[in-house]
């Protein structure tokens, strides 16, 4: 079970060019590719023919081809060329998807294409705007989307999961000081660190000789988008990182994740946006280790019940929302 | 479900030697020996004891020994020998299949053995004619047999799939000329183009200057051979190629594929058949690629339909004929 | 299904030291570590809070900590800590598995923990004796653990399955002269050959010039506990080695295998205990070829009967005795 009627992220906007480019979003194979005029089209991955996948095909004057045996769809799923044959069935067409480039990824809508509307794509517009410098990167997931979701939202866990690179000892034990405000399009969490030891990374990003004070401003946007606003401060220096997380769920137990990352410091070096990207790309191989395990063991024993805890503040009050919200779908399907 | 009563292809005759060979053929494991006189034996690919494969064990004195506690089986799937043990239990046997080696190939039946006629093979006799030379090729195939056949059975699809290999760009557009005739014991369909370029392949096999004509009859017999006679000529020049292919299924979405070609020109020219034999690897591994894919979409998504057009004329008189033999087999056993 | 209220092999002593060591035990999965004093511990290896294994985490100041959350536990089970915060939920706990080192592997009780009681704990006391010496080998199995208990009760199988190692052709034949004892608490098995080969190995270990007689003691112990002496003696020589192997499941179909070996000759010949090893590695490999090959035949088909022979007396005692014990723990569940 999926959200519908929702965008989610399902490339970057610089993978998708001249070849097709196939994907699974919540549980639906869909095939990417520009039209002749450089326009997005999203379809179903399927040939209306005989079930091949048209990521496998190639796109042709602006439409796709199947590698299969040649028929052509255009933009709108609409079959527009069968070899040998002048006519069209009407049934040779294939659904489409509402589709559109925006801050560096592409977004696909799930659920009714009448409803889609591209307001309705979160601002993530830190990609691209020349005060910020960073990087987008994928990664696959081999957990449900909401366990990534999970993670972020409670970011005590960077203490222990990450004491290898982000993580610091001294914010093993901090009271989990956390401030989570229900809105109606977004939760938002707010957990402050006063006086830490910023760890390796952080030192060498702000020039940073002793502790510094840590603020973390998450925001979760339904149905998995994740925005992390990372701020580190001290007497004379404040820098601040953006960290934004669609996770989009690929099957029920399966994701992909995007960690986009930009920072308002240092703009122009390249080391260290090149050095951040491989010190991010440890941080989710961490994270990665211990969400893939936990769900092998939810699979195993669907059965077990979570016991919340203190810092869970900002899960629970998402899977409020989460519950409300599927309840809505399910009531509007019946 | 697969149609019994029929031979299928096990094996290459040359594959099976003082050494037992297990395959699974229409879901049942076999395993395939020579006995002393050098008879083929197809056996059951289970010791009637505790269940070890036959195929883990050896040949010797012209019969099957367990590898595990040293049963022997002679070829009709009697326990002749059991350790240190004088009697033998009447219920230590495993089922014995008829097979037979022909053109080539161990054909297997599947069904009851009381029916097995060896006339009902099919005479692939160019393999082994010194008028003709070519090769027998095996491959693994990780989707349904028919989808293979459903291949072989649309030739429009040369154009596309094979494009960077034997396909050209001028067939693709072509009318689908193709005439079907559905006998008692097969079907037979043609496809005739006239004046296109021969592609680069078959340019050379004839030494072609320009365009040709090109001619290709397909047969199929139940339940999934396929022969194609494809002919090549100009002004100057006819050349034939025999492409024969027993398609015999594994499980229910595995499937062996054997590519059998022969030439009636050039018929000494190794370096001819040697470099044919790596361009119709090309060519299946073209197949391969998309009946593959084509599989993983009809198994996640069985309920779709496929919308015919008119090049799959042979595909469904096929289907139809198929329907027929399976509904005959349905009430054959009730 | 697997026997409640006994002790199964969970690893080597030495595998268990400050590092968390994960192992799945008759489908529970089961983290092993050692707490401040040394003590062995072993809780269920999923964290109360989010079901993290706690085999990713690390053993600090002797308890367990989540790789997750940080989350700790004492060797009871107990929650022992949250970070961030002082009180600790009652349900924050885990499962606790009586476990025990003895004779060089621990020991994990599966059942109510109320009845664990360390004399049932098999006595493999040659590990350690300084009479004896030899070593202790893990094995991870795909097949049911019975199919490696069947393997051992019929030693028949080692002139076909070991030919290339420790079998000899004269055994093949050799009359199955069994003696099968049912004891309260184990089954015992004999067999003597007299007069025959000892085959490569063998010879080499006792300086054997001509035959030998050989004797196999093997006493089965419930749930899955093999014991075998073997004995080789000529006119001037007689040699001992006791075969241990705890079987543990892990799933219905996979399983843990140690071969424990041991001897009373030669104790001081590290070469001697190097070439063993080797050699018995080949042995079990050659082992569980067969086994897991007859594991894939009855995951296929598992309505197939077996066909028993003479040779199966110890077999069908032991699965006599254990048809027995599992009605019996029907019967007190219902």
């Amino acid at each position: 079970m999926f959200l519908q009627n929702h965008w989610y992220a399902a490339a970057l906007t610089e993978e998708i060019g001249s070849e097709p480019f196939g994907r699974t979003i919540c549980g639906e194979a869909i095939v990417l590719f520009r039209t002749g005029t450089g326009a997005l089209a999203a379809l179903e991955d399927r040939c209306a023919h005989r079930h091949a996948p048209l990521s496998l095909g190639e796109v042709r004057d602006g439409v796709i081809e199947c590698g299969y045996h040649g028929l052509r769809f255009d933009g709108s799923g609409r079959c527009v060329h069968i070899p040998g044959q002048g006519n069209i069935p009407p049934r040779a067409k294939v659904r489409a998807y509402p589709s559109v480039d925006r801050h560096g990824w592409v977004w696909v809508w799930i659920g009714d294409p009448a409803q889609a509307d591209e307001r309705a794509i979160p601002d993530f517009h830190w990609f691209g705007d020349p005060q910020w410098a960073g990087f987008q990167l994928y990664f696959h997931v081999d957990a449900a989307a909401q366990l990534f979701v999970d993670n972020l939202l409670d970011l005590s866990h960077v203490a222990f999961t990450h004491k290898a690179s982000i993580g610091s000892a001294a914010a093993a034990d901090a009271p989990v000081a956390l401030d989570v405000t229900v809105h109606a399009d977004r939760i938002e969490g707010r957990r402050a660190l006063k006086d830490v030891d910023p760890g390796p990374f952080v030192a060498g990003w702000g020039d940073f000789k002793g502790n510094i004070d840590r603020t973390s401003t998450y925001v979760w946007r339904p149905p998995s988008h994740m925005q992390v606003q990372a701020e580190f401060e001290d007497a004379t220096t404040r820098i601040t990182v953006m960290v934004i997380n669609p996770i989009t769920p690929e099957t029920e137990t399966t994701a992909h994740f995007w960690m986009g990352w930009a920072r308002d410091f240092c703009v122009g070096d390249t080391a260290l946006t090149d050095k951040a990207r491989e010190e991010n790309t440890q941080v989710i191989l961490e994270d990665l280790r211990i969400i893939e395990a936990q769900q092998r063991i939810m699979t195993a024993r669907p059965d077990v019940d979570a016991v919340p805890i203190n810092a869970d503040k900002a899960v629970l009050a998402v899977h409020k929302e989460l519950g409300r919200l599927f309840a809505a779908q399910d009531k509007e399907r019946t």
